[in-house]
């Protein structure tokens, strides 16, 4: 048979051992965080119908789907998000999901965006949502819930920005651009504009979106709003009257910083140029930035979506959520230097002596029962070349037993940082790694 | 817009709370088990070139592959298997992999397969390899990683049944059938016997594959040897000449029980019927059963592949590997009323008291900083309304903080199981919980 050229698409990853070792302990305390704040596992398919996901996400996203027939002639599509899976979900089964519902769900998405620097086909999203309450507590709740994860995974530097898709709206009706289609394509253009820059996003307003000048400007003095949140509240409330989308975004916002009160602090700010592409935002909408990574993009973001799950069933159900990146996430920690690659997970290697393969074998289920982490060596090789091994792949110990030892009920260990070579009883030793510190999962 | 059905596709599922949170801690156990024996962890894309997939699995598995035409016009498809990925990987990177490698993958794979009872379109299957060792210590390695990973979840009777493929090729020289597609397609039929009985086998032997009456009559006999691995071996041996491929597998099989010697016990055994469908096996074959549901197909399958990897790296590099199928497992567990759904991750509701929510939202973060995980009821609502939220989702105590409670830094705690009410500081609160339990994650 012809040789099959190794390779992997573009915009998709192998995540090799030294990555995937810390990555899978992220993973990990990430599960454990949602479950802290309560959240509920779910998980769905991969592929939905195609009608699932279509509509949705604005016709960039639309564009973005890995769209097929399957073999019974299904138009079918791998999950672009996770949120319209969820919607989904909270429509099909009204009898076994009690509101409000708190889920979370950590699996791979797929886009075929333009690979570029944090951005892949294939990514892990961690999303963390609450439907079924309308109440800005559930918004300021998932703010919590973003710093603490960003903190449990060792992030110190970073900010979460919100802002109110009903004050762009609020904004928009100011300057006199009608709701719907050319708003959704403002706001569209307002979130590439950290990408893309002022001077292309104004050329884009103009051009794409219609916009005057004095419009754009307007928008740009708007988007630029700075300060503490207090005052930028003050001045939404000044320029939007009583009853107005953009009074409701305002006050919205104003709520979800006084359950936050003093906790906010300074990671968490009000940001009026954040847009989110996704056309089906109503209110509330996140991002969230490492500070020491400034264009790197948001590792986090989300916001409420008041009528996605009316979508799938008939009457509307509030729901508010945010997704974690863990991929651009990882990928920046790596860039920051403060994420590790780790070569092992066992801290032991069982070298098998010549001969003795069912004694090596032996010691090896003994120390796993005991619950040590080991490897042993499959096979009969060279006494150096195993212990070349245990170098390579990271190994503290190695443990040998030669027939001299068999005979005796004993083991040899050599503690590879130190070179101490010591005998110890195979009755005892697992206790004597326990008192290493061996025991244990990474 | 008009209203969308919310729906799966057949053969595809998900997995609401209730079983997702055993589903998920059974998953956290696997790594675990992985971990303790040395395995890396891998991950490969969902998405693979289609030429990566296709001659490997047979003609039967390549009818079943997801595959289509990506935005790029490149052919591609997604996973079949984790077998043919880590294969490539293996290949791909030979500088970054040290050699012998063992690693695991949980992961997804996609079939389009007839949905039948314990047999979906998507599962999960966690993989255990070793790679670059043509030693039958690793085969043995196997098995024990095998049973412990079944032990591990608390299952206690199953059975690994083991065989070679080459004691197959054997059985194919002794009654006449040229190695090579005669043979595969032979045993891809035995592979079938538990699922269509054999009556329908032979019929299949006798039409699809041209066997004569006597051939059928000899493959039976061969494949119903009974007893115990001692003399299965012993008849292997009578049966096949020195130096015949037969024999090999015999001896192959000799020693994989001897590596394991008397923990092999009951729970491991020869099995000659044992055939696995995939074109890629060379020698040692598994399957592991649960002992209580007889035909229920195998929860544990693998097998060792010595050429796999030399088609994309033009020499060979040997393997072995197993993987459990945890989807069809579960289903398992839930038929032998094995697994218990559960409806919580935390066992504590903070209520809200009306126009206290920045207090609740405090008390909950407090809990959380302790290590204690708790959900905050989203929003105002009566607290009748909030208790019954605290009962329909299972929890164990509920927490409220009124104003006359905040201005005493005390919250009332009510165990909902004994219906006792405590009025506890705020400040020992963390320690209040912890000492009943509460802390830690499910």
């Amino acid at each position: 048979m012809a040789k099959v050229e190794p390779r992997v698409l573009k915009g998709f990853r192998d995540y090799l051992p030294p990555v995937m070792i810390p990555r899978r302990r992220m993973l990990e305390r990430i599960e454990r965080t949602f479950q802290r704040f309560g959240f509920l596992p779910l998980m769905t398919p991969a592929l939905e119908y195609l009608d699932i996901l279509t509509g949705k996400y604005g016709d960039e996203g639309e564009t973005l789907l890995y769209r097929f027939k399957d073999q019974g002639e299904r138009d079918v599509a791998l999950r672009y998000d996770l949120t319209v899976p969820l919607a989904r979900v909270v429509a099909q089964y009204p009898s076994e999901i009690t509101l409000p519902f708190r889920r979370y769900q950590v699996a791979p998405v797929w886009r075929a965006e333009k690979p570029a620097r944090g951005r892949f086909r294939e990514f892990v999203q961690c999303d963390g949502d609450i439907v079924g309450s309308k109440d800005m507590a559930a918004d300021a709740e998932l703010v919590d819930l973003a710093r603490e994860l960003l903190r449990d995974l060792g992030v110190e530097r970073f900010k979460v920005r919100i802002s109110n898709r009903r004050v762009l709206t609020g904004l928009m009706e100011k300057i006199g651009v009608p709701a719907g289609t050319a708003e959704m394509g403002i706001l569209r253009v307002i979130d590439k504009l950290p990408k893309i820059g002022e001077e292309e996003t104004a050329r884009l307003l103009r051009e794409e979106c219609g916009l005057r000048e004095d419009q754009v400007r307007a928008v740009f003095e708007f988007l630029d709003a700075r300060g503490d949140a207090a005052s930028i509240l003050e001045r939404l409330r000044t320029l939007f009257p009583e009853g107005s989308a953009g009074r409701q975004g305002a006050d919205e916002l104003a709520e979800v910083f006084s359950i936050l009160g003093d906790s906010a602090g300074s990671d968490v700010e009000i940001d009026l140029s954040i847009a989110r592409g996704l056309n089906y935002y109503t209110g509330t909408i996140y991002e969230a930035f490492l500070t020491d990574l400034a264009g790197f993009g948001a590792v986090l973001a989300g916001g409420r979506y008041d009528r996605l799950i009316g979508i799938f069933r008939g009457e509307d159900i509030p729901g508010v959520g945010i997704s974690l990146g863990i991929d651009r996430l990882l990928e920046g920690l790596i860039e920051l230097g403060l994420l590790r690659e780790e070569r092992s997970v066992a801290p032991i290697l069982v070298v098998v002596f010549e001969g003795m393969a069912p004694r090596a074998a032996a010691v090896a289920r003994l120390l796993r029962a005991g619950g040590i982490a080991c490897e042993i060596f499959p096979g009969q090789a060279k006494l150096r070349k195993q212990f070349r091994h245990a170098d390579e792949t990271g190994k503290r110990w190695v443990v040998i037993q030669g027939p001299d030892e068999a005979a005796g009920g004993m083991v040899k260990v050599k503690d590879l940082e130190s070179g101490v070579e010591e005998t110890v009883a195979v009755d005892g030793l697992t206790a004597y790694f326990t008192a290493r510190g061996a025991a244990g999962a990474t």
